[in-house]
């Protein structure tokens, strides 16, 4: 087996990457939420000056991207690629705001699990030996997601309860080969799990199987217990999700009732914020990261998380054409003290 | 600067991965065309046993996955990553196989630069340690692509004559840290490069830029001449595109007169099999990599190739919202002798 492997999907990073900048930029709802206070950049437009929803989705992107790149003091020459990707169709977020900043480009798209995935694939590329500085990213944005995935706005189509609201935000993180952490220490990558769930509105369902796949394969790959974690957090199983996340794991013989939240039901107030079963996309786990979690570990208030990012991979043409819903969970190890590291 | 980076784009290899074994499976048109001899399976069909072009798309992928898989003789186990990606929306293609194959998967997007882009990333990984194999792929399908980015079939609509044609298929490769070769040694990854072309069925002329600045980075960055290599080798510009990277890189001081050819320009037969500017598709640099010159290198009758694929990063909102078409291409250095690797 390969030398950093612990097992079928975990891997151990020789020296961890750090996380040394984080920049959340979000739009209106999710800065009248309960952490508004730890996103970087609260767009009162959701246009963002643009005059499409995918526009300014690109540039939630270039925002978020910028921010991380100054608050990280690196020059964007110096930066070796950017990992990024996104909702839209053809990653067009991502592309467009790569284009406007000539670094080496690499797309990924995990669906909502894309911010881990870019930090997995980022955190081995630097502890590789191959680049000093990667530049994670994602996006998503509420109106564009529901015009491609669902309804047009315009035909006010009503929302079951259990549907979630598209994060409408985007999360960038520096990587780098040196600096003062957090730590990426882990990576556990997933396989696509398919429980056969074929409602698009019901996700946190569909997804919650996957990131119960991930995480025991992390706990019994690293020797860990639950408990060695302050926080484990999935991306945006909502509350539906977290509830069928937190019953599986509890059949697989994992307790996380004590240190188990979910994204989605972080980043809006479900009942005064009207979003049902809470927040989605690719851009709720990616702020929420970014913003309030980074935070958290840079003050120590968090000391290691295990960062789960779900993603839903369907198209509308898959669900169309009468497929269920694929889907995948990648999480990563984030932890201040790369000493006490097992 | 990162050890094994060589500049701003290339990096170095330590322990080149080797191409364990490939596989090329192609649609029926493919197998009328000039490299059909070196095709692993030509489907007569192009439904693949499948009632829509897109599940068979994901057969397709599905198909050269496994094949590659077999030739290489290691068990599906024991591979470590899948990474894939495609044309159509949210990668259904491959995520919908790699529900099948239960590999940890990670999606990648790079439009028609893919095939090269997770051979990059997976050289990365496995020269890292972090992996022994890891299965890269990429596939497309005409009618499909003709569907999500142009027009449906059944319209009839005439194409241009410098419009190229979406090839079906799809290519696998099985990388390893073990093995004979032929080897990875070098990576240059493209930064995204729009000229401001608008014409969505110009991908040609759109993606030329692109490959020549990757292919211009590539050279400076490893201090080798266009002499080194028996044949450089970009994606799909097809004849338009083609004669335009040549001037322009004949315009940056690199004559590729005598050792360049494009994957378009090779699959088909323009004239007898009325393709008009020749292939196109991440299926169409999949299947010549992974069927004909996977051959060439196997048997020496190659020894050294650069490998040059395009992607165009647009999609039909972006095209309809006025935007041009942002592209990109990566490059992966394959050779047969790691000794002679400079």
């Amino acid at each position: 087996m390969a030398q950093k492997r612990l097992g079928k999907q975990t891997i151990k990073l020789s020296n961890p990457p750090s996380m040394l900048a984080a920049a959340a930029v979000v739009g209106p709802k999710e800065g009248e939420g309960p952490l508004s206070a730890y996103f970087d950049m609260i767009q009162k437009d959701d246009y963002f000056g643009q005059d499409s929803w995918e526009k300014a989705e690109s540039k939630f992107v270039e925002e978020a991207v910028k921010r991380a790149i100054s608050k990280s003091g690196v020059s964007i020459t110096a930066i070796d690629y950017m990992l990024a990707g996104d909702l839209l169709n053809q990653i067009i977020s991502s592309s467009f705001a790569a284009r406007n900043l000539e670094i080496p480009y690499l797309g990924v798209y995990g669906a909502c699990s894309t911010m881990a995935e870019s930090l997995s694939i980022g955190s081995m590329i630097i502890d590789g030996g191959y680049a000093d500085h990667i530049i994670c990213a994602t996006s998503s944005h509420f109106s564009s997601a529901e015009r491609q995935y669902r309804f047009p706005l315009e035909q006010g189509v009503q929302r079951p309860p259990y549907a979630q609201w598209t994060v409408t935000g985007s999360g960038a993180t520096m990587l780098s080969a040196t600096g003062n952490g957090p730590y990426i220490t882990h990576v556990t990558t997933g396989k696509v799990v398919d429980f056969g769930i074929k409602d698009a509105n019901n996700m946190g369902a569909a997804m919650a199987p996957a990131a119960v796949d991930t995480i025991t394969a992390h706990f019994k790959e690293t020797g860990r217990s639950p408990g060695y974690y302050d926080l484990i957090v999935t991306g945006d199983l909502a509350t539906v999700g977290k509830e069928i996340a937190l019953e599986l794991l509890k059949k697989e013989g994992l307790d996380l009732q004590n240190n188990y939240n979910d994204c989605g039901c972080m980043i809006f107030d479900n009942i005064k914020q009207d979003t049902h079963s809470g927040g989605s996309g690719c851009g709720c786990s990616a702020s929420v990261l970014n913003g309030y979690l980074f935070n958290q570990l840079k003050h120590c208030e968090l000391n290691r998380i295990l960062f789960v990012a779900t993603g839903a991979l369907l198209s509308p043409i898959s669900a169309w054409q009468g497929e269920s819903i694929p889907c995948i969970a990648h999480a990563v190890a984030i932890e201040t003290k790369p000493s006490e590291v097992k």
